[in-house]
This record gives C-alpha cells, structure tokens and sequence, in this order.
C-alpha cells in the first residue's frame, strides 16, 4: 500500500479497502476478534456473572485534527471510554468508524490510527471492529470518527442521576475549559496562543478508585460540550432538585480565564475532554477528594459545590461576593466542532 | 422546538441539543435505557447463559439521503442489523450517532429519524443512546449516520469464515445489485430511470430460520459495497480455497443488467444492502434455498456456484459458454457513497 492519500477506492470495499485494513488497521489494533475479519466481532462478555452491559457512542468532528495534547484519534478512544466509565463500567471494547475525505494524506491518517491505538492500550481496551467510508473532495471536513463502547458494570455498582441527593457534595476531577480553550486557541484564524494544553485522558482507573473507596459516590458524569454547566443543567433536571456553585472554588487554569475574558466566553460552558463531576455523600467527600487529587492526572481537582433542595433555578452560583445568580442552559453556538 | 433547521446550537450540549433529544429522538426511539437520559445505556445482556456478544459497526454516507425503497436511516438500522445476524447472533441494541450539517431541514431529520424507528422495530432492536454531533455549513454533506450494534451469539452456534469447506454450496438470498442500481438512478445528474428500488431490509429472521433448519450452515455474510464479488475474495482469502460462481446461475434483474451494460459496471461489483452470501453443506444446500425461497424478502434467492479446492485464481467465473474467467478483486473508484 504505497497511496500518499486516501482514494475513493479505499471505502468501495474493494482490494485497496482490503490493503488499508490489512497494513494499517489490523497491526495497530492488533487484537483477535478484529484480526477473525469477520463482519462482527465476537466477545466473551461478560466475564463475570451478574454484570450488566453498557453501552456509549459518541461521534467525534474536532477541528483541528491535531491541536497540544492530543488529536482526534486519543479523543475518540478516551471519549468513549469515559462515557462507559462514568457508570461505575469497566470499558472492555470499542468499534471505530471512519469518515474520510478523498484526498487525506496518508500519513495524517496512520498518525492519527497510532494515536487511538495507543490510548485504547492505556485505556485497556481493545478496539474490535470497524469501517472505512470515504467521501468525495468537498463533501467532509478531512476526517470524522464515530467510536462506540461496551463495557461491564460489575454486580453491586449503581451509579446514576437517580441516587443525586439534597445534601451531595459537587466535585470536579480538574481544572475546567482546558480542552475548549486549547481548541481555540489552535484555531489559527484566531491569532491567538494560551499556554495550555487538552485535558484528554481516560478517566476509568480514577473511576473504579472512588468505586473501590467511596461507597457514598452517587453519580458521576464526564463534563464535554457544554462544560460543566449543561452537566450541571443535566442532573438538576433529572433530579428535580438544585445545585449550588461556589464561585471561588471552580479550578479554572488563569490561562483559561483570560481567554475566556478575551472572547467573552463562559469557562463553565467550556468543553473538557477528561474531567469528571461528581455527586458524593457528603459525609465522603474529603475522601474522594483525596482519591482525585492522588490519581495521576487528578492534579486541580476540587470541591466546587453541592446539591439542595429545589430552588426556583436549577443551577445557582455563588460569587465571591455572596451575590447569587442563577446560571442559565447554554445556547451553545459560539464553538463548533470542539470534540 | 420550533426551529425549521438545525443549527450549531443542536450539537452543542446546551438547550436546544436537549431539546432535540427529548422531542424528537426520545419519543421516536422510546425505550428505558436511552429515557434514563444517562451517558451510557445499561442492557440486561446477555439474556441466556453461555451467549457471546457480538459486535459491529457501520457509518452511512449514502446520496441521495432518500432513494426508492428506503433512506439512510433504514439502511442505517439494517446494515448493522445485517452484519450482527449474519454471524449468528440475535440483534438487540443500537447506538445511532448523527453528523449533521448545520442548516439540514428539521422535517427531513424528523422523517429519517422516523425510519430509524420504524426499521428498528421491524428488526426487534432498540436504539438505546447516541449522539448528535452539528458541523458548519460545508463541512459535511448533509447528513450522516454511525450505528453500531450489539447481539448474542447463543451457545453452539458457531458460523463463520473459518468453517467453509470445499464442496460447500454458495447461495445468495436475492437478486444482485438493486441498491447499487437504485443508487446510481437516483443521482439525478445520470439522468436515467430504472425500475427497482434498494433491497435493504434486515435479514435476522431468514437468518434464524437457517440456523434453526440448516446445520449445515457454515458462513454467512451480507453483500454490500463492492457487492458478491467483494464478499467471495473474503471467503476465498481466509478460508485459502477457490469459489466457483455459474455466471448463468446468478440473479440479476434485467433492469440492474441493462443499467449495468449502459454504465459499464459489473453487477457482480455493486452493492446490495439486504442479501447474503452463504456457505452450506451440499448435502443440505436445497433444504437452504427453500428456506430462503419461503421467507418474505427471499424471492429471487439462488444457488450461484460451490466453494472448490484452491486454485490459481481465488474466484472464478464459469459462463453459460462453457469459459472460465478469473474475477479480480474491484479498485471500486466508480461508486462513492452508495451506502
């Protein structure tokens, strides 16, 4: 396969479809079911008695491809296997999909396919199936994936918006926006540079250590569009009940809040790609704060507020100054293709 | 939600992308898993013990988007269907990802959506979560569409590649080549009529009644892009024998062979969406075709030649002349974005 660029020929199904599979995908993904090259992979799921199966799938449109700390390829894996993770699974496997403009460089394409080979090892989990559609010139923006998971949810673990309760502490695994603002920032139209890079990681080892020593973690949902306020929208809704922000206590980089005061922007909307809100106990929540911030990338996590009663808003900040004010649902059109 | 397009804001995880998942997707897809509103859907799977999961993937990028016989959203339910049952499995569960291009008509998502629904019902699968993902205007044709399923493969069932043997009989479930000819007449810009409509339709139930009559059943496989041609190199390839196809044998509408000499395409190369190829013990081969024959969808179905000992080419054709031709693997250039 000696192709500089990606050709309609190889989505047609055809021999240089086979050659793209064959010397491409299969040795970087490497693994049993994907190698049988049968039209669906088969698993030994689940491995133990009792779990139940999750399932997660999220398409991934970023722009650039490429920007600090990541690339559409580590996205697609830890996105997906976040998804899976928040409720309490052990991400086991993933299919990966391609849509791809005619003419992407091939080299593009292997760099991004190590990418997501090597944070679906770090991740544990093996990507077992998948498919190569290709467009003509025009017609997508380079390259588009869509990644779906499965994972186990061990017998015993409940988590979910349904266990949120008056009371629960707010924490956040990390610093919020670092990924929006990365994402900016790399958009060169913008002339702008900010000295950070996307929070992209995989967030199931720090999940099944709060699972392992918190018994009071209720709920836990990676923050992505919409940042940490649609997440907060989110439960609120679902519970019937409000929550409460404490301003001075949000981990924002300053470099984040600059860019964010330089366009107007809200760091609470702002998109992060591995960070996670929790609803704890709080009779437990030093302790899972303890277990975040000793998780290697859980450097900045922090208690940022707690859940009450139903208010007339469901999400209300409050300032520095002891103003209150109740955050409204984004409208969300300032920042396309963020992930 | 009264928007009459989509726009930015729709995939952008505030407001409006809720409001688009709780009055279109929600009551359209309606089941508990995608209702409990979480990152993940948890599934009761498997349902018996000693099952396999089985998994697959599939991304549409079909123009047009509606064509005779269906859209991309039944397409979209039935090929992932179709690639779960033709490994044995019983489909249960889809993810459904979109990609749609800001300013797609809201009623023609509403419609495809709708023929999400419906294919799914027909199928027995349940969409239980997703994900919308929204591009700016020129980034993305439109629309497309990532659905990945998942099944179980019940103990003792164990089809596939590495159980074809010579001798075996090759059947196909239908005529060749009706999406492709469907496609093709669609596109407005060929010009041209042609009477058939897309086949796509999901084959679990012909596939059930197989396993359930046929146990000499080897291999199954769903002919898609670069159509019979493309799936007999993959059975050639990994089993390392020869299939010999009766080129008198084959299925092939007048209207899809006329449309086929006046384009120059091999109908042999173009796609189908609701057919298998199948390998079955000769011994048993007549007791398929009349399986197939009496399932609603198997009209047309024929036995198109017989897998033989390896040869120097890996498929090869036998015409009503007595002459042996030996049938490359497509470069498939001709055909972009038939499914």
């Amino acid at each position: 396969m000696d192709e500089a660029c990606i050709t309609l020929g190889h989505g047609a199904g055809g021999r240089p479809m086979q050659a793209l599979i064959q010397e491409l995908l299969l040795p970087l993904f490497d693994n049993p079911a994907l190698a049988a090259l049968e039209d669906q992979a088969r698993l030994p799921l689940p491995t133990q008695p009792g779990c139940r199966l999750a399932m997660s799938t999220d398409g991934y449109v970023v722009s650039p491809l490429c920007f600090p700390g990541g690339d559409i390829g580590c996205l697609a894996v830890n996105g997906t296997v976040n998804d899976l993770a928040v409720g309490g699974a052990v991400p086991r496997y993933l299919s990966c999909a391609f849509i791809i403009e005619e003419g992407l460089p091939m080299a593009l394409l292997r760099q991004i396919c190590q990418s997501l080979a090597q944070a679906a090892r770090e991740a544990g989990v093996s990507i077992v199936t998948g498919d190569t559609k290709v467009v003509p010139r025009g017609q997508a923006d380079k390259l588009f994936i869509t990644t779906s998971g499965v994972g186990e949810i061990p017998a015993g673990v409940d988590l979910g918006m349904h266990r949120i309760a008056a009371g629960d502490a707010l924490l956040v695994s990390g610093p919020l926006g670092d990924h929006g603002a990365t994402i900016l920032a790399a958009r060169q139209e913008l002339g702008l540079s900010c000295q950070v890079q996307s929070d992209t990681q995989p967030l199931h080892g720090l999940m099944q250590a709060l699972l392992a020593r918190v018994p009071g973690l209720h709920c836990a949902r990676d923050l992505t569009r919409g940042g940490l306020n649609a997440v907060a929208h989110e439960f609120a809704a679902a519970s019937g009940l409000s929550l409460w922000l404490e301003e001075d206590a949000l981990p924002i980089r300053p470099a984040v809040a600059s860019l964010c005061e330089l366009l107007g922007l809200d760091p609470l909307q702002l998109a992060c790609e591995g960070r996670l809100l929790a609803c704890v106990a709080p009779a437990q929540a030093e302790q899972a704060l303890a277990v975040m911030a000793h998780w290697p990338g859980g450097e900045g996590a922090a208690r940022v507020g707690a859940v009450g009663e139903a208010e007339a808003s469901p999400v209300l900040l409050h300032s520095a100054l002891g103003v209150v004010r109740a955050l409204a649902m984004g409208e969300g059109e300032a920042l396309p293709r963020i992930c």
